[in-house]
């Protein structure tokens, strides 16, 4: 998919200008929720800038050297983990990682006193992900530095809402009055949630499409159209996204099987062929090919931009830990 | 609670200054049993410096630069190795991990062909752990960088020691002549061990209270005063040290009961009122609430210095690998 | 082992000064096949230059600051990985690690989504281990960066090879005409495949020394002598290398027993009498000692070069990251 050139027609730069004006009045990045669009798009300009820059061989930038980052992951997600890691290394910070698995939640130590431990290593940047949903909140309430929800049971992973909300930017040129398909399984998914709060802050359309017994309860009440049908879904729509079918869904009492679920709702090409001509493909990975998504809608050239949300991911993470460690870099007189 | 102001009323500046005086004339830091009060201090003093600059956002000091830590860790403990981790980093070293079920002693190597191999690859600090008593002073026989014991077995945890000693110091100005309870599973503890040898050299008076099960054999000869009665143990005692009971004591050899042993040796509110009124609550962590301590102390405000231990924690090691590596530092003409 | 002085007495010079010359004109280093003798000998020789670099304390070298590598080990090797890992952070590069196990494929990801993840996370070099044959050249065909084969199943492992080739360069002053004897598990054996292709490269011989039922097929066709009898095949020889017998092997169906195994193949001093009186003794590690070698042999003061293999193994990865990315940072203006 070809980017398209200057999406960046932000209101953010005269706000950002303004005497006084704080363009990130926020501690830490628990959710999208709560965020103002100003503030949402001041964080994808930053992350806009710092796309180009990760495309150089040179690719370091000395913003936060001589900060640490912990990276706290009680469910595993390499992939998230590392572009954190990348992102905060690129920067300058020296990063630490403590999974799940690994931590000492395993010895019957509680989150708090995991949060209270770390904290006194006194970490500038906290990123954690969890599977309670709140977790990461509560934890935040117990630390001194800033710290990032990199996603907590099924409520809220924002940086995976910036991430989308950048690659639909750089290709499409804006967000407002998109009509973005969000599609699978919603009910367990805070990918979606993230993007709802994001799409409707920034004047998108989010359509949720889902079988019956994969869509939240009170759907509609997210501030999205609600579809189990996915050609009713997919009509006309700028955006596909589908979700992950986790494992633990397949058997049973969620989805008869994975080749009903695929023929009802994995996105084939005929299925995409009733969005716009040009709609996006995306997924937030890793795919299961053949059973949400197609392995020939996946690669569909000009069409999936699945690598692109990848690249964005480490651009929109960098400008997190820089934004969120603005204040204290400020009152520390550190760093840039 | 409160840090006291300018603690370090230390005999050590002299020797320091002295010509040809070399304050700490050791090639690793294997145990703090076999070093001189002297030298305890240096190491304290030296660490002391770290706290102030890790309370910084630049947490940065390149003194360390281009020189290679290896964390060697058999026995998993996820907060030491982050802390040993950390503690490199923010020297400007170059750190990596290594750790016991990665490792290829599950493919049959022997503890020395794991040294030599290591060794090869030129670090200049080992940080080790291991649990075999004994075995981290066997390795260091065959490498030629210094080498930290980070725990080996039942036998010593000289950083831990230190740790405390540090905390200790910077909330009662001295340690001197303080009644220092060490309490709960001494047996198994190499954390009781490094204090006790650490309070002797400099002049504090440690009790040991365990039930008879969990105290060594010939406790006595320990060089501190033993008790089998929390009561009596902590009678007037200026800090109450509690150790984690480990979870495969509480099955039933060791313990009867997990409530049974809260009974009579966790520490609550009640037993912590025999110590004195300004007595310090100290514990190495992960902490097991209502096991060993009741929440309530856990959290006393102006008591509990759980959190200061971490903080210092990371302070002594920086500290030991700034000491032992300025000889090597010093001959190759690098850093600092 | 003492190291003969001046070893490199390379014809490389003149291929490197002549105008125009590209020393190197490979984008990956996916195996030792295929590569010109003043290729190989370009790689040792930038390889020597960083032995010296790493015995000094000041190990970096910001040549490759600002740059990416990822480290994928579908398969684990913890010393591998650490030696790419110590590698790249002498250079300034910043790493980070995947393993297999935590990596992706286990929620049912493909190699290929994998390869194209990372790639969007816009490393510059990819260290790629993977138990099936032929797996790192299909991943390097889906990625912008430089990929090095960190080991595919029994295909080839370049850096073991040359790490081999160094250690036998510096400490027999030339490859060329020497008698190399690999012994053991060589039906299963990458390293030993990427030696062979090396040896003959270079002008020596190799010799294979393995049981029938651990002799890959047509071994004669892959330009080496085949043996059955360790007598035979060690007769004169200047080099002797034991490969590893990986425990799966020990059950049954290739080996009747190890203590089978080890008094017909395993390297004891009356084996080794055979060679030549200074021949030297190899392995890649880690060692089953007792298995395919004798304690004794194994630590034989100047004939085991076990740990300086290790050493080498290091300089040469250096190697390998900083001339895989001269032509990027070149394109790009980073660096050097």
């Amino acid at each position: 998919m070809t980017e398209t050139a200057d999406p960046f027609v932000f209101p953010a730069r005269a706000m950002i200008d303004a005497p006084g004006g704080d363009p990130f009045p926020h501690k830490h990045l628990l959710g999208i929720a709560g965020l103002k669009p100003e503030e949402i798009r001041f964080l994808l300009q930053t992350a806009n800038s710092y796309v180009e820059h990760n495309r150089q061989a040179l690719k370091h930038k000395p913003t936060l050297a001589g900060l640490t980052q912990i990276n706290l992951f009680f469910e595993n997600s390499t992939r998230t983990m590392m572009s954190f890691d990348i992102a905060g290394k690129r920067l300058g910070m020296d990063t630490v990682s403590m999974t799940g698995e690994a931590s000492s939640v395993r010895k019957g130590e509680t989150l708090l006193d995991t949060a209270q431990t770390l904290n006194a290593m006194r970490p500038d940047v906290l990123v954690v992900r969890h599977r309670q949903s709140g977790a990461v909140a509560l934890l935040a309430q117990k630390v001194d530095g800033a710290v990032i929800n990199a996603g907590d049971g099924w409520h809220e992973h924002p940086t995976q809402a910036l991430l989308d909300a950048l690659t639909i930017l750089r290709h499409k040129g804006r967000i407002e009055g998109l009509e973005v398909a969000i599609c699978g399984d919603v009910a367990h998914s805070r990918v979606a949630r993230s993007n709802i709060y994001l799409l409707n802050a920034l004047g998108a359309y989010p359509r949720l499409v889902a079988p019956p017994t994969l869509m939240p309860a009170h759907a509609e009440r997210l501030g999205a159209s609600v579809h189990t049908d996915m050609a009713e879904g997919l009509d006309g729509a700028d955006v596909v996204m589908m979700l992950r079918l986790q494992r633990e869904r397949m058997d049973g009492a969620f989805v008869p099987s994975e080749r009903e679920y695929f023929t009802f709702y994995g996105l084939t090409e005929d299925k995409l062929a009733l969005a716009k001509p040009d709609a996006l493909v995306m997924h937030p990975g890793p795919m299961n090919r053949g059973v949400e998504i197609a392995t020939a809608v996946a690669d569909l050239p000009g069409r999936s931009v699945v690598e692109a949300q990848v690249e964005m991911g480490v651009a929109v993470r960098m400008a997190c830990l820089d934004v969120l460690t603005r204040h204290a870099r400020a009152a520390k007189g550190a760093g840039q």
